[in-house]
């Protein structure tokens, strides 16, 4: 038994079985290693940022860790983006990144740089593993690391060396990771919260992981108690939708519109997640979304037991039971696309269970109010506003298995990591992606008019234009594997969605939208 | 006039007046100032890597930056692994990286990160600028700083509040960029290196900026004098080859061959780079590629004045003029297709003057030899080994605008930064890719092979499999804009080559290779 066969066997011992990988010559003993631990399974990614941003979406739907296995600092560098959407996600993830002998990393080979900055970077829990008796007891703790609360990246660098050295002292059991209990609330927090939910205009703020049926039912028990509002976070992590889940208001994602929203507040009480803060900042300020004076109280932060903070809230506030709003989404749409239909077509034909990755950027702007009534699904959002997201995060999901996963695509975002697709045929998952094509970096357009409106074919214009040439999108999904169409029309997208939803493995939906925000 | 416009006139008055760019909301007065300093042309590509190889090719056939222009940490992250292969080159880039405004990045948007580690991780020069009225001075030390020598990247952090803010203290002219000068060769040492030229078992060891024709010639002409051999680096970052060019001896890849090449070597005079290192270590060992015991004496340190030191050891050898051997290439080959008719094909096509961007990887093994006697070209070489700089730096050599490009292009290190091929379409650059399609991660499978054979179906035996499914690269070609074909034989390629070369604007070719190592 090597060091490899003890870092495996101490993923599977603590339920990490999927591994996400791009792997080199260096990770030459775990690819051997993986032979011999059958049950951990290795999922082939054509890039890095695939094999993260997969990462990530399996830890949404499961709340276990998978793993990554890349190559070296540029490996992890090129997973580097995702990580940061799960890093804002508070995704747990276990990243194991090969490197160099010990002896010949001080030789400077070609592929050396400064991977210990470059870890630090990421922000996540980190180590280097030293020997090979020390495998298995840093790889339990990197799992700990990662489920933290709240969730992380925990990043092992594994020397080859280590990798293939002999374990002399093989632990036994497997060590399983300690996991750190969840912090409650603070007494005094609490009666502040509730004077304020009593006393003033007042929101609950919810995000993170307060925002699933039954922690969004407690929260609306609240705030129907004391008249304050619920308000959800633009892109939690993870959440419920459709019929039988409370729809709360969700913050606006363009900041105007967001300062407007929360204008009125007296005070803002945030359950498991962080006050809100504007995406940009413009030369027009202010900086802030909240505005002056108004009381900011963090009940419960991300990673805290926000189920018992809600449960105590009701509890306080002696909330009665709930009557949700009965309704029908909008019927299938017909005729034209545009971000309307788009989102009726969504909300109609959701099957119960679906998994949306939502990276639709602008083209989605309308999915959200037309979900409520929907048959009941979850929605991963787009916590860490990175590119590339979407496609890897559905990918991902749909390997844990947990059933059909519906990727809503910008068409810019999607050509950062476009490579998940064809991983998608290979793992044959059960994914549906509708690529939503305006042909603009749409939000680039929008925040460039706000301050400069540059003429049809000046630099600036040419810079937010994807039309040129057209991208053939349902060309590129096709030549990487994946069945692929292309919808002009509500009616289409429908009876596209449909088949998919009915048809095993991946399917690929490019849907000409409007140009621009439509 | 604002901070971005004084960035783009500094940049202008430094002679760097292309800028590959992926832009984001922070980016916006930069993109508006785009407008008005005209002649500073902005290039977009669809994900970072694409841009950040594009920079390295152009600064490697221009000798001069071009700049980046990307979104915060993920943007810079995502540039980053071709930021190595770059810096592996010594080619002289200057990176922008739009921040958001300093008030607001104390609160923590969503997309904030450890922006210092990450630029530390680079391995560079770079600053952050406070201040408007800092943006000439600090643009043109970022200049200088990337010229070297040797070249590097620099690395601009620029806070969107300092993009829009006035600047009030306008220089007048421009600061320029104040390049330092190369550093001679050390007198005792160019003793001692004549002393083993003249009485052991020697080798020239010639890379970076050694390998232009004319300074060919003068090594050669050292070595003929003092019968040493004339070994150049595996994979320097430019270099001459084909008629009229001495054809040294190359350093092998795979470093049991390699560390044969160099074993009966008494002492090893380096010009222009470092000692060879094996690119990885194996368990079996050693880690070193020289012999113990050989001398290793650097004459001429990277980024030093190559040309001085051999004119000197020219001098100081008397070695005289120098007769090229005379040859033809290989005439055109027919039948089938693998790598050595691959490079005869490439060898009995070349035009005068062309621009190979080599990430052959395994499949392009007999290029180098087939091409000694070809029409004069140049090479760009993996100098970085980080998969994904073939098809970037070959956009960026073209926008250069120095005559046709030819990428040799492996099928899994392609699939890294495809997207480069949309960029190709859209500035219609005269590039022809050749598409080695392997279906596999060879040289990972060739070394697994070393330590450990799974059987077929085996996890470790899938991991460097490529053909389940299938990728189209033709199709994926055709699909981003590039006029694309599939050649099976020789004697398409051959006609294919020629087609292309005579056609203005991108072509794409995928070669049907034997699977693996072929």
């Amino acid at each position: 038994m090597n060091g490899a066969h003890a870092l495996l066997e101490t993923l599977r011992a603590n339920g990490v079985t999927t591994i996400f990988t791009n792997p080199g010559t260096t990770e030459i003993d775990l690819l051997a290693a993986l032979d011999d631990v059958v049950d951990v399974h290795p999922v082939l990614c054509l890039f890095e940022g695939v094999a993260t941003g997969a990462a990530d979406g399996f830890a949404r739907v499961t709340g276990r860790p998978a793993a990554t296995l890349v190559h070296l600092g540029p490996g992890l560098a090129n997973g580097w983006a995702n990580l940061h959407n799960a890093r804002r996600a508070n995704s747990p993830v276990v990243n194991i990144v090969g490197d160099h002998p010990d002896a010949h990393r001080l030789l400077d080979p070609p592929l050396n740089s400064d991977l210990e900055s470059l870890t630090r970077s990421l922000g996540g829990w980190h180590a280097r593993i030293d020997s090979a008796n020390h495998v298995a007891r840093l790889t339990s703790e990197a799992v700990a690391a990662a489920y933290g609360p709240p969730g992380r990246s925990a990043t092992l660098l594994l020397p080859s060396n280590v990798a293939w050295e002999e374990v002399t002292a093989t632990p036994a059991p497997w060590p399983l990771s300690v996991r750190s209990p969840r912090e409650t609330f603070d007494e005094s927090t609490m009666v502040q919260a509730l004077n304020c939910l009593r006393t003033k205009r007042t929101a609950l703020f919810v995000g993170g992981d307060a925002v699933d049926a039954g922690q969004l039912e407690l929260a609306q028990r609240v705030c129907s108690a004391t008249s304050a509002r619920l308000i959800m976070e633009t892109f939690p992590a993870i959440y419920d939708r459709g019929m039988g889940v409370v729809s709360p208001e969700r913050l606006i994602y363009l900041s105007d519109f967001a300062r407007a929203q929360l204008s009125e507040l007296d005070a803002i009480v945030l359950i498991g997640t962080a006050a809100p803060v504007a995406p940009f900042a413009y030369r027009r300020g202010p900086d802030h979304l909240v505005a002056e004076g108004c009381e900011i109280i963090s009940l419960c932060a991300p990673g805290g037991d926000t189920r018992a903070t809600l449960a105590a809230l009701v509890d306080s506030t002696a909330a009665g039971a709930l009557t949700l709003p009965q309704g029908e989404p909008a019927p299938a749409p017909t005729g034209v696309l545009n971000p309307l239909s788009l989102a009726q077509a969504v909300a109609a034909t959701i099957p119960e269970g679906l998994i949306i990755s939502d990276e639709s950027v602008t083209g989605g702007l309308h999915v959200y109010g037309a979900t409520q009534f929907s048959r009941r699904h979850r929605v991963m959002g787009f916590a860490g506003n990175s590119l590339g997201f979407g496609l890897p995060a559905a990918l991902g999901a749909a390997q844990a298995k947990q059933g059909r996963v519906l990727a809503l695509q910008a068409d810019g975002s999607m050509m950062y990591t476009l490579q998940a697709l064809w991983t998608m045929a290979r793992e044959e998952l059960d994914v549906t992606v509708v690529a939503l094509s305006n042909r603009r970096y749409a939000i680039v357009e929008f925040e460039l008019d706000q301050v400069h409106q540059g003429p049809d074919g000046s630099a600036s214009r040419s810079l937010v234009d994807l039309d040129n040439p057209a991208l053939d999108l349902a060309g590129v999904a096709r030549s990487l594997g994946v069945p692929s169409e292309r919808v002009t029309n509500a009616d289409e997208l429908v009876s596209a969605l449909l088949r998919s939803y009915a048809t095993p493995g991946p399917t690929f939906i490019e849907a000409m939208m409007p140009r621009g925000l439509g």
